[in-house]
């Protein structure tokens, strides 16, 4: 079949990756879309050591695995755990200390026409979801992570800080507590598209240092932790959505002094992200820049890391929606 | 009267500042003994910059105020908050936008004869609780901060990182709560005072990594933070208990894949640190290393510099017991 390979940070688009058997418990998905993310981009610049196919935000068609899945639209948790180690036990399987994870850590990934996951990772897609749309399922659980690790509601403030693909996901999330929210970015264009859903936006000189509860860091850069930072009140929190490249150089007394909590944020519920997109409360279509047939993958990737794009999207099959 | 003066980082003994004149609402205190702080030390390295007379950790008789405190021994908080702002009007006065702190900043410390500080700062010190004993309150509270901030209980393994003063008050308070406990250090003679406790204790390199829940970094040094980081199972929290001079340099991408929570501490509740001096369920004694006349300021300083050594306590009053 055909598939993005990475090896020793070189992407290649393969023809002779054989079609993979779904071991007993895993069912074998045949990709119908897939979204190139940051950290697809930063496993290239070798961020992390990896080699195997890249790509973890998909969405499939089941084709061999339990009968009330063959057939159906799917999308999936990355996360294979074991089930066993005392995270798993502890229900926290995107801890599992022996997981693999799609596309990132010993397992291939959703840029090939197959894939295999485990069965009790799949959530069908509701049928009025357009493919393209649910393929947004994974970074928008990622965004509602959030969450699940700080309370947001109608008495908190909150910057989130980045308007790219991750930072608009994480706004129109956050947006619906009903909280007092900014969002700054550097792209007037991308910033319209919160706008347009009557979200505050600014450049990030309009950001009133010691004013929020909560900031949320989305750029993945030091520049921007440094705004999420300084925008916190005494006792605020800030989250670290993004990963970054290399190390973060921060003034630590200062956390120490106004007594800052920092949190780092990964992958998040797969269900009510799935529901955000089926009652239509978060709108991903301003989000997808370009899309691409897996044998243009190496173009898309090009696309995917031209400053300023937002999603782009692999289209396995060009029969399908 | 005499006073430890600092200014442009220089430290001197001086004998003619004048005793401070008790503003409205504030009490004028005969300093009886104080502690030095590593803060001191670090404000003497130009840490902030602070002008006027050093000292936070003391204990005093009032000389001048409300007739039930006069002729009685107190300690202080050393936070004097605006009580208008909102973090006074949402009961976080050690955060006051407006506040002056204690030989910290904007007001005149305790390394003196005298010292004002506002009535509602004080807290009696329990008859039976020996001067040089009391002198340990305001540290205590801030280790005490730690349980404010973080549940700890028999269910959690924690770990503290560092054997100095600060480690040690920490340590103690965290044994109390019944958890499984670990302190490391680089000083058998100083862990043999937690292992007298029945604190379990080691060297650095005994720390089993991923197997905490929450760790405590009381070193100040990016090699005692790897430490805490390392020691951390994913979803731990890592407390930020002493101040960093410079920046600190961390890899933030594995706080978001661990989904670590990092939260910086500082001053923390001085009546339940009073009480369990009282009630002698933490033993300050052994973190007593000397004690020098104010006159010797300079010497007690130089002491409490060097390394490895842990309280110096200045007397005002040598016939204080």
């Amino acid at each position: 079949m055909k598939g993005l390979w990475l090896e020793n940070n070189h992407l290649q688009l393969r023809t002779d990756i054989p079609i993979p058997k779904p071991p007993q418990g895993e069912a074998l998905v045949k990709v119908l879309a897939a979204g190139i993310c940051n950290t697809d981009l930063e496993l290239i610049r070798g961020y992390y050591p990896y080699t195997g196919i890249l790509g973890h935000e998909f969405v499939g068609l089941v084709e061999q695995g339990p009968e009330n899945f063959v057939n159906r639209r799917v999308v999936g948790e990355i996360n294979a755990a074991c089930g066993e180690c005392r995270f798993c036990r502890s229900a926290q399987p995107t801890h599992c200390e022996n997981r693999s994870v799609l596309g990132i850590v010993n397992r291939n990934g959703a840029f090939a026409e197959y894939l295999c996951l485990p069965i009790k990772n799949l959530y069908p897609v509701p049928d009025h979801v357009p493919t393209e749309v649910a393929t947004f399922t994974e970074p928008l659980a990622a965004a509602l992570e959030i969450q699940e690790q700080v309370t947001l509601g109608t008495d908190r403030r909150v910057l989130v800080v980045g308007d790219g693909k991750l930072g608009q996901l994480v706004a129109q999330t956050i947006a619906l507590t009903g909280c007092e929210l900014l969002v700054v970015g550097r792209h007037s264009k991308k910033l319209a598209n919160l706008e347009a859903r009557g979200i505050k936006t600014g450049l990030k000189d309009v950001v009133k240092n010691g004013y929020f509860d909560v900031s949320v860091e989305c750029t993945g850069n030091s520049a921007g932790f440094e705004i999420a930072r300084r925008a916190l009140r005494p006792r605020g929190t800030l989250v670290l959505k993004s990963t970054y490249a290399g190390k973060l150089s921060l003034d630590a007394s200062s956390l120490v002094v106004d007594e800052i909590t920092l949190i780092g944020s990964r992958c998040g519920p797969f269900l009510p992200a799935l529901e955000l997109l089926a009652q239509q409360k978060v709108d991903v279509k301003p989000l997808i820049e370009a899309h691409y047939p897996i044998e243009e993958g190496l173009a898309a990737f090009e696309k995917a890391q031209t400053k300023g794009v937002l999603k782009v999207l692999l289209k396995m099959d060009s029969n399908n929606k």
